[in-house]
């Protein structure tokens, strides 16, 4: 009863899921969200955008290194990825987002009939990829508990522009308990590609987020008594930066609907 | 007698450079290498290429971390950078290398001449910029005792190609104790942004590399008595692309002469 990361790609239903933990079932595919899944396997933002573009999504990514870790980058046109053999990056993320001028007009399981030949598609580190290491800390995560997509907010700080890209930082969101929290800043400090050490401990209110029972993506999650709000930089930045900015055209994963990759997630750890 | 980075970007002779280490002589300029100067301050490799080639340069770095850690990129036409305020890319760095189509074509002091505004500018971690805490360390810098550039040279490992651009490795050299290797690479380790942990330890034509007595870029060091050869990745190997990628026009730093930045190398300790 292995999980192989092909196995999660290919896993449709949440039945399918469990199945899939089997390698009899490559084909099915998960459509769900990824938190809580793949042990042990790194999962990646994803957005790709017209190659007229490109530069200015790859700077961006350089200037905010917090929301943005960079792991692969395709060539224009290219649907594949260094970070998982075998990989269609026009099908294997569970849920896509497709953007006109900054306008969400489609969320699709597939995304092959959207996919352009001048696209460039870049893979951006998850927090999900940390959340086993947080798990043998024993640190608790009430999300996956709660059996909830993480909570995600849009925050009142800026990234640095770049180009024609501009747009504030996404976080994502962990209730961590009080005497856990050092153990979290630890065990994630050293996992930088994938969105490093949190970028906030406490008081929502700093970041500009008003109400953490109403997040900007994914499900609210519930605290338990003497739990800290801690947020970590989150890869739906690109996202953010999208609607800011309004490109013509771009395809992003779903928030939480992660590229589940072939890297172990020990891979990011320095 | 203390120095500070304004100081070291503006002496021009090495009299100067001891002048220098007072805060009175902050209009001199430095020309020569800056191996063992600018204690407890990083250094930057550049590469201004026309805004039409930057896409290719910084996938070119994305692809390629360890010989190519970027730590700030201007934008089109900009000559001021993040790591060191005031300072004027154009100018600051000891000595220029101006290419066209892969020639090189000048090697001046001062570059105002040759920028054009167009031109985007790329700066990347320097090894020089882990040595202060390799002497804390204890692990000997022969070139610095013997008063000479790093040795570097062009390795037979490819990089991977981004775009246009492609080339081999180069790497810097230095003759380490045999028992203090192992100190060595856990100091640079924990440097990913000025090239990390070495690439190579030992046998030089392991990288391609025929005669340690006579490097491509810099000057050989004399080993002592059971001292190893340790490799580095090195942010000369852009210049090495450009020479096999031939891009219209590129300005580089001469090999071993760096923009001292403002920024404590320990800001790059992870």
């Amino acid at each position: 009863m292995t999980s192989t990361p092909a196995d999660l790609r290919a896993a449709r239903t949440p039945a399918d899921l469990h199945a899939a933990r089997t390698p009899a079932d490559l084909r099915a595919t998960h459509t769900g969200p990824t938190s809580g899944l793949a042990d042990g396997y790194a999962q990646a933002n994803l957005i790709a955008v017209p190659r007229d573009w490109a530069y200015d999504v790859l700077l961006f990514t350089q200037r905010n290194p917090k929301p943005c870790p960079v792991l692969d980058v395709t060539d224009e046109g290219g649907t594949t990825t260094t970070l998982a053999a075998g990989a269609d990056l026009r099908r294997d993320v569970p849920r896509y987002r497709v953007w006109e001028h900054g306008e969400l007009v489609d969320e699709p399981t597939d995304a092959t009939a959207h996919w352009r030949e001048d696209l460039v598609a870049f893979l951006i580190g998850c927090s999900f990829s940390f959340e086993t290491a947080l798990k043998r800390a024993d640190v608790p995560l009430r999300h996956v508990e709660q059996g909830r997509n993480v909570p995600m907010y849009v925050t009142d700080v800026q990234c640095r522009p770049a180009g024609r890209l501009h747009g504030p930082m996404v976080v994502s969101m962990r209730y961590v308990p009080e005497d856990l929290v050092d153990t979290a800043i630890a065990v994630t400090a050293r996992m930088p590609a994938v969105h490093g050490a949190p970028v906030h401990v406490g008081d929502p209110a700093a970041l500009g987020i008003r109400d953490l029972a109403a997040p900007d993506f994914g499900d609210a999650a519930e605290p338990h008594p003497g739990d800290v709000p801690v947020f970590w930089a989150c890869g739906v930045t690109p996202q953010a930066a999208v609607m800011a900015s309004k490109p013509p055209f771009a395809i992003t994963h779903a928030p939480g609907y992660m590229f589940v990759t072939d890297v172990p997630d020990t891979a990011y750890v320095v």
